[in-house]
């Protein structure tokens, strides 16, 4: 079955559910799963439309055309159209640590997430062998105090020779530029090893024991230039005790950390995801 | 604001969203909320629509009358509206134990349940204090092995006497007959005191000490003529360990199922449940 | 059976569970449960002892004199010693919003927390007749801008009258002084309606929706000076989404801070927490 | 620092704990860790002594005899000691499915669990490559109908060979036979795909979509003959809903089944559990 998934945002009015479900069904698709939720805060409108494109009557750009047209009548469109086109080709970002980087290719390799790892990039050459491993390319881009502009350029060649349309950065320990974040906003998913806004910033696991919580967590979100502050994707805790030690803590967080960054990279992946201010909305 | 709530069930085919999208637009209601699903196991179609009713321009009867006339070209559809009349009316039944009575009645004073608590009944007279300290009539209909026909006789009389839609099972320690299990079928909701298919019968806690399990659960499900095999609608956990005893277990186990309870019949009173064969559709 | 628990902390050295068991069967008792922890970071040895106190030889005074000669050979020793005299008394301090009162009281009722409710006092009227539903003396200290003083005086007159041994801020609105801090240091429990230190002061439902976090949680903490600082006993969260309004936060939020609240109070009163710095040892 | 672990079960009786601690104290141990709980139904004593033996007078078999010693006087004395010697060495038995191997060699690269993985034995050619590039040796044992004993005989020849201590069916899909069982109780931890006792056997996914829960789980246990009920050593579950298929339920039970086969070994690995009867004593 091919499927098309489409993302609108605008203000609400009467009759949206169904000018776009009726424009679906007028061009021969058939909706499969349909979610839309209307804010009262904001009076803003959202809605996710998965449609078998078996039968539908418009090719990707007619469909844009059409949405366009639509949109005209409706204030503050925003539409997303995922259609045709291969798999989603997706670059992971890391440095040493491998829990996140070995649980996405795992996952990816036991086709548990519906795109392609083209590209593994660090600035450490620890991990070539995991990304090898998996058969996905691996690019050693160092970093330091004085080479960070030459080493963002090389990021973005590497990610546009490889077609990239998100980057996950996978427990990667270098503050992407503010060029970086506004060119990839909304493509780029960073795991924060906290429950975020608690312990924003390094070392949140010695935050966490110094402050005696009871509960550790991660934060998945979008990065944006503000360092930890992106809309939050997905958080998940788990609980602790007298008895953890900082180690004791960063190992439990661990599981946490590869959890939430693989269901926020799924549902990004499935066009689950609405960006709405700085927070979001997930059809999950 | 008021709202009508559509539930819809039927076989899956190209257009559904949209005729019944179209539908409430073309009559002046405004979807706030929609969801829909398709299982492909199946190929049945379910929806829940929330719309405005304020400039809808059908009445009850004459959208139902509209429903029917749409469903007649739909292949086996079964639709619920839920569209003006007060809030439905509820009765609890139960025996000695308190805390599935007191967290729904304390839920209802707060304004967490979209219903009104109309009765209460029980095998025993314990909780009369708490039924009236909560200002709802209290029943005592005492049942033993040789009056069971006439106990469910005084039961339908008092649910029509009150106007009940809703049947909650809050620790009632009887089993009900199976007419009544027919004539309130899915609205009748029970909590189980394990989490199903575990554990069927009396005695839960002492079945999980025995197992030496690591979780002990509630479920709450639709009753049905068959003990604890009906629809369930929610259920969840929580962890133990060995140094819990049965009586531990047991006042651990009453936290989840107060929760599990009063999720299930939010949910019920909210809309949000479809029936599918035993097993349950819940827009949460 | 009667039992004492015994909670020790000192500095490590070896030899001090033998010690402290060897004690206690020379005396006769018999240890039903020992926990021991000794925290690597601070060389500091935490230990809580339970013991049956049918054939123990001492009484409590006596063992507290035979305790004070053991500790002399210890250093930074501090022992609290539980043994004989009745259950003890709490006070639930509250304003208007019922749940946490509720279920204290409930867990009460059920004979789930080992202490008598005492007193329940409140700056507020409303919640007298759940008070005596209970059958808890409910007392009526209003609080404004210029009363502060008188209020705590009063409060510390009603705490001394019944004899309380533990003060519950159960949802209380008001920020209670640093005198009575300091007096009720460790002896006080407070339910914050965050996953602190995240969204410390007002309004944390607010703030947790403006951040667009996506969970919500609670936590259990005794009272300091510092506003949200002090130990923290337990946390707990509940997972949130999109379509979640201040509102549902605030009412998913409740149950939380019920069941973390209850949590913490049930171990304070079994007497399995130590304070330790700004945080606790709790032998769970 | 190096420590020896002891893990003793015996009928209970006056001081217990102070015989034991006062037995390494005497000899020059110090104790690291204490955990002691006695079973009110069954007058059964556990403990768990973690003790540091850097001036520990006793070597290992010396100190075997002095706790035989001890023992004589204490009824149905089983102890279990830990002391020198290098980390126990483990065996992951795996089929085709991935995700529970990549994950233990995963957390043992990381230095997660405290052992050495000496070996992975397969009925299927599969993970061979996953096996080697952890640097693990690979085994292939086919089995069918015709081999079993065949099949059996070769896996105690390797797990002699390798001296394994532990043996982990990490989804190893074949039944493993009785006398394998007995040969390696307590010593052979199983994950099933399900919270047990639902959903016994076969495709317990399956019955679990046909059940319609809204729960899934996992349960890792100490393998015994009879299929499935050997004592339990840890479970946990998932949230599920109405939308998730067959596969789906398969893909989220992934997650669950890794984290809980991983606590189970890490806790067998770390000797914090007794068997006791057909359950046991976790000292997490």
């Amino acid at each position: 079955m091919t499927t098309a998934t489409l993302l609108i945002a605008c203000d609400d009015k009467p009759g949206l559910v169904s000018t776009f479900a009726q424009f679906i069904a007028a061009n021969g698709g058939n909706i499969l799963d349909a979610d839309q939720h209307t804010e009262d805060e904001t009076g803003r409108f959202f809605m996710r439309l998965v449609f078998d494109t078996a039968s539908f009557a418009l090719d990707e750009s007619a469909t844009r055309a059409a949405l366009d047209r639509l949109s005209s009548s409706i204030a503050n469109t925003r539409f997303q159209l995922f259609m045709g086109g291969g798999l989603p080709k997706v670059a992971l970002f890391c440095s040493k640590t491998a829990h996140c980087v070995y649980d996405l290719l795992m996952r990816h390799a036991m086709g548990d997430l519906p795109c392609e790892v083209a590209l593994v990039v660090s600035n450490h050459e620890d991990l070539r062998s995991v990304a090898e491993h998996f058969g996905v390319p691996f690019e050693y881009v160092p970093v330091d105090r004085d080479n960070k502009q030459a080493a963002e350029d090389r990021h973005e060649q590497l990610l546009a020779a490889h077609g990239i349309g998100l980057v996950v950065l996978a427990r990667y320990m270098q503050i992407v530029g503010p060029g970086f974040c506004d060119r990839w906003a909304g493509r780029c998913i960073n795991i924060h090893h906290s429950f975020l806004p608690a312990f924003v910033g390094a070392r949140p696991y010695h935050q966490a024991f110094e402050r005696g919580v009871k509960v550790i967590g991660a934060t998945a979100h979008y990065v944006t230039a503000d360092l930890d502050q992106g809309p939050i994707i997905e958080q998940d805790i788990a609980h602790v005790g007298h008895h953890c030690s900082v180690k004791e803590l960063t190992r439990l967080g661990r599981d946490v950390e590869r959890q939430v960054l693989a269901r926020a990279v799924r549902w990004h992946l499935e066009r689950r995801i609405i960006i709405h201010g700085n927070r979001t909305v997930v059809f999950a």
